[in-house]
């Protein structure tokens, strides 16, 4: 690959850690090239060899492709104006993510709809997680919808942002952990709810629970699933197998279970299970694991562009 | 209170994290005096002051009460032996939880079987801040039986002990996190399940899954909680507010949800609640959380050796 | 002693780390009751039981003794108040450390000026460290004053404040580790060497470098002394246990170094010594570890309180 | 690059921390691919699609090159053989860094001798750090060798490597920091001094005190220099830019300080300076950083190994 027929690629708000690590896997990209990263009051630092300009000075023009990390509510004025200057769009906020607008970006579902996409929406990083081992057991009607599937969740905290707060600092954080958004308060419920609905026929009640971890960066759920059918480990990792054997980026483990160092700084998701003893109706405990920044964020909009471009998927993301 | 009227404690495993804790909690009791503690191969070095001797060499006669934090199937042999010699026990391990020997200590359930009790065994961590949040529940027909609790505990390495093992090491714990015997492996479920069936009229299914958190001591659940009836917030915390108000361990949280840092370093458990939005049946969502080698163990264990001794139940834990 | 006994002791400033650690010990202390506690963002919530009050509703007439862990600029004002109101107070900003109107209050060196101070400057948590060290051997004229004493420091976080700041995020501060203040900038320097020159003879020069460690609490100093003579190291250890073996707050180690797990949550300074193999001139290593909120703050301001009242020293530090 | 081309490496010792860096590094290597990998207790478990063997049942004869990572005092052995075999190798532990059967492979400094060169011993974690520091300055006869220059280095956990013992537990680990090797007793000590009296006239003294940090990986040197004569900041920087300004592995800060966060997961040195104020004799603090596991280890092998094999040096590297 020539570095000529690189794609330039423009990205907005390279200053958080969700942009810190777009900018970093982009300036790796064998197909890519960064066109212009912005940033507000970091602008005129250099990140990975790319000085920072402010977002008014962005030279949209010169870009093909713009990947937004813009905070929630501030990035959808922005990805207008690029689609309205003829470019196409991933967003990684979560303006897009319910609007009918975008292409929904979860690349193992999506796919098919992401190659001709001008705007995608990419995934928020609890979801991601949780769909992927949702999905597989609702299309197939697994889960019994009569009974409530709990979700359970832990992320690091660059989940939480970069912007300065007092109960992020570390003092705070280290040797802590909570939960936060508890009651079904958080706004990721309505994308996973949606896109289940959307992509299986499971409408069922659902308990999500967001925990904050004294880690930098990695997503663990523990999502408990009540059966239609018993399914011991053996045949519930075999669904999973037929399913993604072919997945670059999903990993089923066998007679084990992810923890976060299975995939930290990979564009990967790993989904292990469990049948759960003891108890009168059949059961499964699904564990998976992420990096909220890359499978969950920046790796997976890089994974969306590459689809859309036509390159193969994993291009700088291996 | 006279040092001469200090009550002789031996104490048997103070080598392991949950000894150190108690030779460090016995060390500044008024009402206590420490008159063994035993190790085997840190036998000779001193802690807080006290130099450890090998078990074969504890001076049981000088001791009134013992305390033992030997690890599972070693503590009931040497238990045996003071009960033999006359001494009052109480066992931290879990040779005795499920035994009709001992009274089972959770202190604010046993309470009045604990003062004349000649052999005490402490509950497990887990068991602890579990039972203190479903017990009141439990008790008043709130638990909908015909669905599962489902509680996803997450605890500090200390939990897992103190003896060289590589999945401990800092370099596999610092920024991962997993779950442990999933599918209702752990040990603990027993004692949960005997306990609820005794102490209310709970049978129902429970699915109990452990996580390991990259902190050094505490323990924080979130159990999810199907009920009979609705209850908002402020009902649920009005419930535990009545039953405990007048409990100097137990802390029950308004309008806010208990983390590590609420409790670790003390004898307490913190408990918060949270009514669950848009699900079709009735839920509540109870955060406790307490610390593993205090309240969950070495600091209960002080805590019920005070109502054994006839103390007031709090001397030497705040 | 009786309540009616207690003294009342107002805190200027309990909202931050180290007003936080004064009040938690405060609330514990048998010889002391808390008259007020101020925070400004934080007033109305409670810590400890005391509900926190803006500093401008403070019934200052309510206190005999006003502790101030107002930052540095902002202390000096309010103290000034508390003395024209006739309050005794112990400053633990930087704001009188160099002043001739107060007392320097690190009690193992100015115990005797102590008792009838009115005003007293709580030393800084690295020169605390550093002095214990130092003075020992600047007194007996053991520093070569020909050669550079070079201090190497690191401090938890908690050192750094509480107020919100991006390089203290946790998503920052995890698994880093960083110097600054590099080349002699540190604020605490002219309190060091003037601490040095008036308590020894030692005018010599000083290379100190901070360094923030990953963790909450505790400071651990590397003293790398030039020597006059050869001291070996059981001669160096006894020459620290000649001056502190009545010293409740200081501890000597024999044949073993510091580390900060011996000293955190304790208003304890830990030395221990080296002799340095391979090099042609005299030379030692002292490593010393504090609290950096205890005895290098919140807890020497209390051991300081206790001389000023003619209480036992360590009263409510145990 | 074609397939065929890759050059088939042989990894004696791939679980510990070092060897599977290692691997990680190879499997994503253009320009080579795994002939085998040894392990003992782990042998059969896989490792970035790799299957661990025995080292009994290595196919030596598959490899043209063998990088060992296996424990001071057993690698020699197993290096002779591989060697005896006809096999190039670059030897990772400190069997062979003193010995004149090898080259140092300290990449910047002695590149010439590596392109031929049969064996390669790969330098130690700390001293690749402090001499890439000091050497600049030594060759240009900067330091002033009648005083002493003062290395306080601190290191992640990884470097003590992944055997199970209790100091190395996260229990003991977490929130603590402590110097070890105290006094000039640390085993890299002679490889420092004879690398810098060969590759430069320093023979002055060096006070070097090793520090474990609650972090997974990095090392950071703060390195005290006596000067012959005045140098500011920018001058010294310039010295190094000078030195390093064609090397892709050092990065030299200008009006900044390395920190960990600079070079973890990166084979990478980063350099920063700062003259020291309030001093009677000039003086330089060189801060520097670098990953253990990479720039420190097996980033540096791999580096050595594309110097020897005629490849671009950072192949596989970043």
């Amino acid at each position: 690959m020539n570095i000529n027929s690189r794609v330039p690629v423009g990205v907005l708000g390279a200053s958080g850690y969700v942009g810190q690590e777009l900018v970093r896997l982009l300036a790796r990209h064998p197909g890519a090239t960064i066109a212009f990263a912005t940033a507000e009051s970091a602008a005129g630092q250099r990140h990975e060899g790319i000085e920072l300009v402010r977002i008014a000075d962005a030279p949209l023009s010169k870009a093909e492709v713009v990947l937004s990390a813009l905070p929630h509510g501030v990035s959808a004025r922005y990805v207008h104006e690029a689609r309205a200057a003829g470019k196409r769009a991933v967003d990684l906020s979560a303006d897009f993510r319910l609007s009918p607008e975008a292409v929904y970006g979860l690349t193992e579902v999506t796919r098919p709809r992401l190659a001709a996409a001008e705007l995608v929406a990419n995934p928020g990083c609890y979801p991601t997680a949780a769909l992927l081992a949702l999905l597989p057991l609702a299309q197939r009607g697994l889960i019994d919808q009569s009974r409530e599937v709990v979700i359970d969740a832990a992320s690091g905290v660059t989940g939480a942002g970069r912007a300065p707060k007092q109960e992020l600092l570390f003092g705070e954080v280290a040797e802590d952990f909570r939960a936060y958004a508890v009651g079904n308060e958080h706004r990721h419920l309505p994308e996973l709810r949606n896109t289940l609905a959307r992509e299986s026929d499971f409408t069922g009640d659902l308990v999500f629970t967001p925990h904050l971890l004294p880690v930098k960066r990695g997503i663990l759920e523990t999502i408990h699933v009540p059966l239609t059918r018993v399914l011991d480990r053996a045949t519930a990792e075999g669904i999973y197998e037929s399913v993604y054997h072919d997945e670059p980026c999903v990993v089923v483990m066998h007679g084990a279970l992810p923890s976060l160092k299975d995939v930290v700084h990979r564009n990967r998701v790993a989904i292990g299970v469990a049948a759960v003893a003891n108890v009168r109706r059949p059961r499964l405990t699904v564990i998976t694991a992420i990096d909220n920044l890359v499978k969950g964020a920046a790796g997976q909009a890089v994974q969306n562009m590459n689809v859309m471009l036509g390159l193969d998927e994993t291009t700088g993301l291996l």
